[in-house]
Formats: structure tokens, C-alpha cells, sequence
């Protein structure tokens, strides 16, 4: 009956909706509150960390003057707990007047006069995740306009406090109620981790006609385990996942928490390269003010973010797992290139892997190889590799 | 039966010997080969990194060239992986030759220049763990002698490849061995690890007269998971742990694996911490070559290494463990002072914890508070709280 009901509404839906807003057609970058702020509204005791207006401009001072927007990260993303716990008298959602005196849409011109862009938070329910107001089917329309008016330009659409049913109908109505303004928005989609992420509950053709990109997954928390985790799920699904990323829709595994509290730097340049990857959307979540260099230096890797951003936006997969603990991945880029991840599961030490050609499906011939070392002194080496020569990757791979 | 025999051993041997070397009157602290470099003898491919005198002459030099020493990191431990696959002529182990062609009694003498000492590795069995000769039995005086003879000060003695009867006679005859040769060797037994670690089993008052400290548990490996797993396992038995503790005595929770892979800045701090609270033996165990300043300034520490090496050595124990993911550690310190440790389990970010002198079983009073925070920005401040003021550790406690 359940499974009647969701196919039904697909057909109603896949034939009424597409996003067509021209956004994201590489993964999103930029900076994203939740892992690293959640919902910490106590501004009398942690000023300088509390949800605020204060917090975003801060961000938003780094990423314009630290280096970070010409990379790339442009974002800076509200999450939950920003707003009031009640709406205004004409029914709009409206900030916390304390922690956002200037209101979203002065925010937001701070940030578009310094080149960035401003995302925004809401939930297809009753109410948010922390129980702050949501955005339910009769609202839709109301708060879509509401942040066009803002000028905002990404929206988050979270799930919580609404049944399968109502999410049907919301996540695509939004998409509509996003394009009907006028203004381009992108549009992030949790629906799918709230649907347990793959087919057939999910209809990915359906996702990547009505958002730019969803959450398939559980949230990240600020540990190795976590980051783990989320990548196991996402590699033994990726023959579901895969085909429903490309421009304009992408898969999100959530932030990086590259500069936290929980990775070591072997670990933080792992999450990185598996997140370019994996074409992931690439939203830190730390504080910029006191990032260390070492955190920096990864998050700001060209290589990682240029395969990354690679234009064809084919997500990259998982195609070796070995015993010994390593794995490859491999990912198709543009101008006939590919990128090849080798990724150690070992708590040892650095372990000597050795592979060959064929067996990461390359044909013989003669390839033009830049490296990227995960552990430890990176460092980049161009090299050509004769035609059948054993690729060796050496000690520290 | 089994345990019928374990009895009649303790008695036979408990009357018979006891460790009065003088040595280790607080935790030894040093550099050990074995988590961060295992078993790596191929020096050919990598002669950076195997198991020979280099690599050892290499860390003994940045023990003595970058302060180390100073701050009481004397040791330098070989672990297994030394010796050759056989016996020499007169039945004593050797070194391989192609990895110590110096012999190990210059290896000694080099660190004895240097102010530092040596320790070997060996293995109450048939063979080492990794496959090399061990010290049965019929072999324990003549290796003694022979550790003695190349001027070694420690010995780690293995326990792989033999059962719990020859285990329980070889131990302590080990420990009368290694007296009997007039050196003063710190004895290092993993007797406890291969009992279960607990009580009736292990017999800790034995093992205080016999042994310098022993592992009670399984192997350090590089990641947080396995710091944690430790640190569950000797916190909840610590009412069989602790009194086995104290001056000349000490439970080993193993390496240091500070500056390794596996563990982030705010982590580490947290294992050093750890260990200073368990009077645990610090035995770092990466590359002191490449070592960051941070990881450096984590097993630097001045505060934690004196708390570690407080004159009392009595070991800490876990006094609070609350819902919210926050420990509180205890240690009693001479000159009337004590260690405090608040731990956070949290994954998600830095927790604001209030506590009070009563739940901490403090008395109230005037107390002069250092506070030396875990995560981020470490510093330290002296300040006095007067008389039933609540103490707050603040926002990153």
C-alpha cells in the first residue's frame, strides 16, 4: 500500500517538475554551520561561536580575504536554529531578532558585496530538526518567496516532523515554489536520506530533475569512524548512486570535517581526496578564524579540488578492495584524464602496495601520472610511465 | 586443574624471588620500534624505516640533539624483528648482521654516550611473536647473561608461543635471571596480556615483585578506536589495576602513538593526558625525524610529564562518567596536590560542563587550579578559587 502510494506520486510528479535553475553544474563548495556550530544559540556565554548574524559575517570575512572564494568555497550556509519560534504576524518566517538584528537579507548583501553567497535552512515539516518552525505543504510557496526576497541563494530543505507522504509532495512542490520566484536558488535535498537512500524507495531520475543535491545518508559527526562509515555506505551502493550524479545533481555525503576536532591529517586528506572522488559537494564545517595551516593546506589542495570540480561530474567508484586493507578508486575526468585514489584501512603503518595496470583496467600504453601523496610530505610527481610498465606506488601509497 | 597449577606455581615462585633492581621509581619513558615501525626489515627497499641500528641510532640522536632527554625520554627500545633466525655457535642470540653489523653492545654503547639506554626485545616461548627465536625456559639465563653482556638496560619479554605453565615459571625466573647478572635491566613483562589482564588470574602482587611494569592488555594500534578501547578497559577494572601501581611497578597501557597517523591534535592531547593520569609508562613510538611541532609540543609537555612522573606513583582512576560523554579523572600527587582530567566522548563539539568541588569529592577550600585545556589554543592558568566557589572548566573543558 505504502510502496502503491510513492509510486503513484512519482508518475504524478516526474511529469510536472524539473529543475532546470543552471545552478551547481560542478559540486557546490563553500562553508556550512552545522557539524561544527549546531544548534548553540547561547550568545551571552560563547559570543563569538553562538548561531548569528556575528558567526556568518565572520565566515564570510575568511573566506573573501583568506583565499578561500577563489577556490572555489563561495557558500556560507545557515543551518537550523537561526530562526524565531514564531513566525511574523503575516505568517513569513523571520530570524531570531537577537542573534540576527540585521535580518537574512542584510546578511546576505554582506555577503554578495564580498562575491560569496548566502544558503539557508529549512525542513519540509511541522518543524525542524531542533524544533524551531518548519515548512510544510501550505508553506511552501510563502517562505520560497520569502527567501528569493532575502536573496537568498541555496536552500537546505530538511526533513524532520513529516511522513513519507508529505515528503512526496513537498520536496518537488519546493522545487516548483524555488523556480516560480525567479531567482535561482539551489536547492538541497534531504528527502532521500529520510527514504534510507537507495532505490526503489528512492527515484534518483526524479531527484536530479527537482534538486541540485541531497543528503543520502546519515549526518556526519566529527570522527574518523563517521567519515568511515558514511563511505562504506556510499561505495557498496554505488551502482545505485553513481548514475544519479552528473551537472547540476550531485550526491551529498555530507560536510567535511577536514580542521575539527576528530582527524588526524592522514585522515583529513582522505576525506578530501575521497570526497573529490566522489564529486561530493565540498562544504567545510570548521571555524576559519583558527583553522590550523596543516587543516588549510588540505581543504585548499588544487588537485583534489580541481578533480573535484571536474567538469563531466561522473562520480568516481569504488573498483579495488583488497584484504590487506587497501582500496582503489577511480574516477573519469574530462580531457581523457582519470583520477586513481589509493586509500589504506591499516592501523599498522604505511603499507607498500603494488599494483599493475590492467588490474585497475587501464590498457597498456603510455600515461601522463601526477601524484598526490595521502600520508605524510605531499607532494606532486609528473612522470611518464612506459608503455607495460608496472605502476608501482611505492612505500608510503 | 589449570588453575590448581597456576596456585602451586605463585607459591613455589612468590617465596622465592623478588625485583630489587631499584629501577624505574616512576614510569620509564622513552622510544619503542614497534607501532610505528613493526616488523619492517626490508631495508632494501626501505632504508629509512627497517628494523637495524640506523633507524635506533637515528631516534637515539633526536632523543639527544632536540631535548627529549632532557624531559626524561631516555629509552630507546628495540622491539621484535632484531635478531637473526638462529642461534650463534655457542647457543646465544644474535643480532641479524646485515641490519646490525655494529652488534648490539656498541648500539649501547652508542646511546650511552648519548645519556640514553637501550632496550631489547624477547619472547618467554618458543619464538617471538614474529617468528624469531625466543627465550624458552632452558635459554633464560644464558639470554639474560647475553643481554647483560652487550650492556642492555631493559628487556620487553614476550610471551607468544608459550603456554600458561611455562609462562608462570618462566616470568619470574627471568626476573631472577636478569638480577643475577649484576646489571641493572628495567624488566618489561607481557605475562598479565596473555593471562586476561585481571585478577585471580593475574596475580599482581607477584607480578610487582618480579617485574618492572607489564602490559596488562592487547596491542596499541594507530587509531583513536584503540585508544579508547584501552583506556575502557583499565578505567572499568580499575579497582583490580590501580593498587598494583606505584613506585618501581606499573601497569603499561602501552605506546604513545602520538605523532603517528591515526590521531588528531585535540585526540592526542587527550592520550597524553590519559597516560599522565595512569602513571602509565611514555613510550613514544613514531618518527622523531619527521615528527610536526604540534604532536612535539602534545609529548612535550611539562605539565603532563610531571604529573606522569609524580613522586607518589599512585595511579588515577575514573571518578565521574556522565550521560553527556564527559569523564572526570583523579589522580592524587605528592605535596598535597592532585590531577583532575575532564574528558569529553563527544563527537559532535566542545561541551560547556559545570561541576562542583562536592561532586568531585573535593573538600571545600582554597585551591591553587592549573589548567592546562585539551582542545585548541593550549595554555595554562594559575588563579585561586576561594572558599565553595563553583569551579567552571568553561565552554572547551
Amino acid at each position: 500500500m505504502h510502496v502503491a502510494v510513492l509510486l503513484f506520486a512519482f508518475a504524478l510528479t516526474g511529469t510536472t517538475l524539473a529543475l532546470d535553475n543552471g545552478l551547481m553544474r560542478t559540486p557546490p563548495m563553500g562553508w556550512l554551520a552545522w557539524e561544527r556550530y549546531r544548534c548553540d544559540i547561547d550568545c551571552e556565554n560563547d559570543p563569538k561561536n553562538c548561531i548569528s548574524e556575528n558567526l556568518f559575517m565572520d565566515m564570510a570575512d575568511r573566506l573573501a580575504e583568506d583565499g578561500w572564494k577563489e577556490l572555489g568555497y563561495v557558500y556560507v550556509n545557515i543551518d537550523d536554529c537561526w530562526s524565531s519560534k514564531q513566525r511574523d504576524d503575516q505568517g513569513r518566517l523571520q530570524p531570531d531578532p537577537k542573534r540576527f538584528p540585521g535580518g537574512i537579507k542584510k546578511l546576505a548583501h554582506y555577503l554578495h558585496n564580498r562575491g560569496l553567497k548566502l544558503g539557508i535552512y529549512g525542513d519540509m515539516g511541522k518543524l525542524t530538526c531542533m524544533a524551531y518552525p518548519g515548512t510544510p505543504l501550505d508553506k511552501i510557496e510563502l517562505d520560497a518567496q520569502t527567501f528569493a526576497d532575502w536573496e537568498v541563494d541555496m536552500l537546505k530543505y530538511d526533513g524532520c516532523y513529516s511522513n513519507a507522504m508529505e515528503q512526496e509532495l513537498g520536496y518537488p512542490l519546493m522545487s516548483k515554489a524555488l523556480n516560480a520566484t525567479g531567482r535561482p536558488i539551489g536547492y538541497s535535498c534531504s528527502w532521500p536520506a529520510y527514504q534510507g537512500g537507495l532505490p526503489p524507495k528512492v527515484n534518483y531520475t526524479q531527484l536530479g530533475e527537482i534538486c541540485n543535491l541531497w543528503r543520502n545518508y546519515g549526518d556526519i559527526q566529527d570522527s574518523w569512524d563517521s567519515v568511515l562509515n558514511i563511505v562504506d555506505w556510499f561505495f557498496e551502493n554505488q551502482d545505485a548512486l553513481t548514475p544519479a550524479a552528473g551537472p547540476g545533481r550531485w550526491n551529498d555525503p555530507d560536510m567535511l570535517i577536514i580542521g575539527d576536532f576528530g582527524l588526524s591529517m592522514e585522515q583529513s586528506r582522505s576525506q578530501m581526496a575521497l570526497w573529490a572522488i566522489m564529486a561530493a559537494p565540498l562544504f567545510i564545517s570548521n571555524d576559519l578564524r583558527t583553522i590550523s595551516s596543516g587543516a588549510q593546506s588540505i581543504l585548499r589542495n588544487e588537485m583534489a579540488i580541481s578533480i573535484n570540480q571536474d567538469a563531466l561530474g561522473i562520480q568516481g567508484r569504488r573498483i579495488v578492495k583488497e584484504k590487506s586493507g587497501i582500496e582503489v578508486f577511480w574516477r573519469p575526468l574530462s580531457k581523457n584524464a582519470s583520477a586513481l585514489l589509493f586509500f589504506s584501512r591499516r592501523t599498522d603503518m604505511p603499507y607498500r602496495y603494488t599494483t599493475s595496470l590492467s588490474k585497475l583496467s587501464y590498457t597498456a600504453g603510455s600515461y601522463k601520472v601526477c601524484v598526490y601523496r595521502l600520508r605524510r610530505d605531499v607532494y606532486r610527481v609528473s612522470t611518464w610511465f612506459t608503455r607495460g610498465e608496472r605502476v608501482n606506488f611505492g612505500k608510503q601509497g
